[in-house]
């Protein structure tokens, strides 16, 4: 990946959100305001780099407006909106799973409390909304409407994901169909609105931009089985920080749901109630044993291969194009 | 108020809300679908006209828009779109308040968990502006990203409004400038919305749409202003049903903030806890002995003014005008 280019790409994404949050501010609002930037990594206790995360949605817009052969500047207002997007739904995510840490700091929630983290969530997907209307500035009123309805449809999508999500929790009869509805709303429909705004305000052809659509969707999907993988035989899961196995969280991933179809001793231990830290490494070989690792692995095999088809007919140009295969080849290749 | 008039308007109204909700149905997501029209009053125990409450706030879309001139069907994706809004608002605002009851039947966070219930808001936010591109149907693109930028406005003045509203709540110091801020994002802002939405999908000059807008902002301060009143001398506040008096909720309204500002015996009450019910008569009576009653029905008495100068100014026509004004003034007096 060209590091000057996405250099580039990461500041002018920093500015635009800024910009965005700005608007939130007022008399008497500046706590208000300093909530969204805490979030966002901007400020207070532990503000930079890690706290502000990585920021791949943006870039993904970003990339792919260039790789279309655009100049990226234009799609500004769309990089902001899905990273807003994307941190509204952590917002709430981190009341609805209790959650006090979000990289290494307390929450909105814990910080400000349950009433303030909700409003602050919302706050942060009308900025979204706000900055996308921004696009109307350099794009035609009809790319800026299409471009408001791509965002939203992944939205009612997220919402969607987070309701099967939340209902799972409470379920012990879930199958392996349960998962992908869950997993398309959680993160591939915003990971396709990604791809397929930064291809429309491009003005890339119906049938380019539902290629990078495609890929996106594609992309979420396959990043998502893998991150499963990791959550549970990755080196954090496995080794000393047991903390952050999945199987701990009770998290129903790719392997958990393949080992619970199994009806065989994982799925009975599971049914028993909440997993101990010492249980996580006997009960991963397990579940590797009956063929969960290697089920997922095969998914996100075939998704990353499809992901990439879609991105090679989506045919991706120049330094932008390499970069964001890049980014891709990055995203799905966690462990190297 | 032409009844035959506003009964179609209503029917319409519900219609549109139906099909907007409809979007979020699916496989597997009947019951997120359910927990959005129970809310609305379609659907669950109770529900009926009494769970859906008074659709005020498409009603004042649709009059406006045939007020103006228009065939008040072009603007149902705008009607349904405010109603929407104010309903994530109230599913959000009753896990805030940690309110068990909205409209005599249990609230969404009582029936389905604090979880859930702050998704369904989300939800309902994002239907709201789905169903508001709708209107791209029949408007100009570039009417279609003005109603998204007027209804974008409203909600982050509502998250505004509600920020001050919860940060209230912690303090005892609060001065009358504190009030008008939070109850402009909390009800006038949306109000002025409605009013706006209607004229400008009329087709309306700026200068009309600036006065309906004016009109939709003033009526909802007055309205505010009046409600306040009620909350401490109505009927249901003062006779029997004394779990209704604001001063036992702690609200921060009008008559309470101008009785603080007195610094007299209710202000020394009032810092020292929670009011008990055999209080509220007697605090009422205090806060009205000091001047609040006559204060704050003053500020609604000028508001209302302002207000019907305003509708005056925009020069509503035909029997829709007539409708408008007869719902500000039923609206304005409902003690009557």
């Amino acid at each position: 990946m060209n590091h000057s280019l996405t250099a580039d790409l990461s500041e002018a994404v920093e500015e635009e959100l800024r910009r965005a949050v700005q608007q939130a501010d007022g008399s008497g609002l500046a706590e208000f305001r300093h909530m969204l930037a805490y979030h966002l990594g901007w400020e207070g206790d532990g503000a930079g780099a890690e706290a502000r995360g990585k920021r791949i949605r943006p870039l993904l817009v970003l990339l792919t407006n260039a790789a279309a052969g655009c100049d990226w500047r234009r799609a500004l207002p769309a990089a902001a909106a899905v990273e807003l997007v994307h941190n509204f739904s952590l917002i709430h995510d981190d009341i609805q799973d209790n959650s006090p840490l979000r990289r290494g700091r307390p929450t909105v929630w814990k910080q400000w409390g349950i009433p303030q983290a909700i409003n602050s969530g919302d706050a942060m997907l009308t900025l979204a909304h706000l900055v996308l209307l921004r696009l109307s500035e350099t794009s035609p009123a009809e790319v800026a409407l299409q471009a408001m309805q791509i965002l939203q449809s992944a939205c009612l999508h997220l919402t969607q994901g987070q309701f099967l999500d939340l209902l799972y929790e409470a379920r012990g009869d879930l199958t392996l169909d349960a998962y992908w509805p869950m997993v398309n709303g959680k993160t591939a429909a915003l990971l396709a609105a990604c791809t397929e705004l930064g291809a429309l305000t491009a003005n890339a052809s119906p049938a380019k931009c539902r290629a990078y659509h495609q890929f996106g969707h594609d992309l979420g999907l396959a990043f998502q089985a893998l991150d499963d993988i990791l959550g549970i035989w990755g080196d954090a899961a496995l080794t000393g920080k047991s903390a952050e196995s999945d199987l701990l969280a009770g998290k129903k991933s790719l392997p958990v749901l393949f080992g619970l179809s199994q009806n065989g001793p994982f799925a009975r231990r599971w049914q028993q109630g909440p997993i101990q830290p010492e249980e996580t490494g006997p009960l991963a070989a397990q579940l590797e044993a009956v063929g969960a690792r290697a089920y997922a692995q095969e998914a996100a095999t075939r998704l990353t291969d499809q992901a990439l088809q879609a991105l090679s007919e989506a045919g991706p140009r120049g330094e932008a194009g390499e970069a964001l295969i890049a980014l891709a080849l990055q995203l799905l290749d966690r462990q190297g």
